[in-house]
């Protein structure tokens, strides 16, 4: 549709949603996934205008942004919509939204909640499950013909008995614990603080949770606080015999400390679903066997789609 | 050792124990990894003479046999060693070992029972959700560095709500189950017979067991009964989007029609473990990104081969 088209089309009295960016949703099922009779989209990448300009004119008509990680809800497009009113996310983190912002105007903001969370809690296990029993480097080595040509596949490590730290015990962290509870592992977490209706040991330290851990997950938000929480520090902690999995976002581990430790063998492996500037993947991992890495897609299946659609 | 060497060491009067093929312990760690100074082995595959011979030698000396899932120990073995009072196995079945000559004999026979249990109810899982959610193939695509070229990864599909049968109820596919309760799986399954203390759905009919599933794990033991238990009728009650995981013995699937059914998309996809002509793998999986296969190592890690040595 043409900018044209659109402001013909928003001659209607249908309250306005503006899209930044096309979110996965879209991708994958085409611009009429979320569609409803209740409302119109204003999609911003459809239009040839740069984006201040389309706001300017369509300033009064906004009332909601429909909005996914890729892309950025800044105080200045907040700025430029006098009448919006709600935020909507398809993603789980809010950490593309300036929150602050929203906060001081009264705009609502509603995410995706715990729909993905279970997707999440599942990609997270099966990334440590991957690692410690080198499945994707195993699969890799059965179809490239090796089996009958070599002795012995290397040994993998176990899974049960493992003590498994978990670092933000939220609404995955709490689902990634109850299933690493059924394979015999030790959860104990870090927080922001203490969750007292939860059994497992919290750590008001995240270099104390690290340094009594076989396998960290992160699985907290990105804020300001978070970010680089997984430092030099933390990995040094964790140490050689150390498993790191992360399926939340991917500054809040020093990408460039923990390339450097698995590198150089300094912990054990990880399982990555984000990296810090996505979709560039640092290429020093491409050829390490304990490294498993998947492209941002934890919360990605059929179904969640479906929930996502649905809600 | 030499066969000389090894008579004139059997002058001693330690019990003889008959070690038929070397065993992936002793690949992995070293011949000393299961001696002792209560015994002496005799190792034939060390020895130059023909399996028949080097018994007749032995035939008064050899008390025990040390057995491991790739040699079998036949009745002709067994009948040629009238002292032979224990069948010992590194590995979980015993399949490989002829269980009515040794009834008829009264020799006893021990296997690792449930070392491996949990290691081999880990695997099961961890090929389920990779199946399921794609890792090993989302791993190959970002390792090829197809992430920042190409619009959007293929979505996998949900593990949670699942509806999982479990082909054996023993003491792996019981930890298989209560691994896949805590991702919120329906779990079901076909064993010999009820068992009334499990609160899961019980099928006589494995076929009926395949019709009201999603998925299939393969945990029974390889007997005349269940060989080829998984036949074309089970694959297709399972159906296109159905998944089937093997991680106990490969003649219990018909193996050329899970190929055929694989290769036409007549079920969603595989997690193998075991094949019918280990370590021969059917060459038309290679190619297929729904068909995760590792080298028979579900057992395998670094833990459970430590617990073996102390058993």
């Amino acid at each position: 549709m043409t900018s044209e088209n659109q402001s013909r089309h928003f001659q209607s009295d249908l309250p306005c949603v503006l899209v930044l960016k096309r979110p996965p949703s879209f991708v994958l099922f085409g611009d009429h996934f979320l569609e409803s009779p209740k409302f119109q989209y204003l999609k911003a990448y459809e239009s040839p205008l740069p984006l201040s300009q389309l706001l300017h004119t369509h300033a009064r008509s906004v009332q909601a942004i429909l909005s996914s990680g890729g892309a950025p809800v800044t105080a200045e497009t907040i700025c430029l919509l006098p009448r919006l009113g709600l935020v909507v996310t398809t993603s789980q983190g809010l950490d593309h939204i300036d929150l602050s912002e929203c906060r001081r105007r009264g705009i609502a903001v509603a995410g995706a909640g715990t729909i993905f969370s279970s997707d999440c809690a599942d990609s997270a296990v099966g990334l440590l499950i991957d690692v410690l029993r080198k499945i994707s480097a195993a699969n890799r080595y059965v179809k490239q013909g090796l089996w009958s040509s070599q002795v012995f596949y290397p040994l993998g490590y176990k899974l049960g008995g493992k003590r498994v730290g978990i670092v933000g015990l939220g609404s995955i962290g709490t689902e990634v614990a109850k299933r690493l509870d059924a394979f015999g592992c030790s959860i104990s977490y870090h927080s922001r603080s203490k969750k007292p209706l939860e059994p497992y040991k919290f750590y008001p330290n995240v270099v104390e949770l690290a340094a009594n851990c076989d396998a960290l997950i992160i699985c907290c938000a990105l804020t300001g606080e978070t970010h680089h929480l997984i430092s030099k520090e933390v990995l040094s902690a964790l140490g050689k015999d150390g498993v790191i999995v992360n399926i939340a976002r991917g500054p809040i581990i020093d990408e460039k400390e923990l390339v450097r430790c698995l590198v150089k063998g300094e912990i054990r492996g990880a399982g990555l679903d984000v990296f810090e500037h996505e979709p560039d993947v640092p290429v020093e991992l491409f050829a390490l066997d304990n490294v498993v890495m998947t492209p941002h897609c934890a919360v990605h299946t059929m179904e969640s789609f479906e929930e996502l659609r649905k809600l």
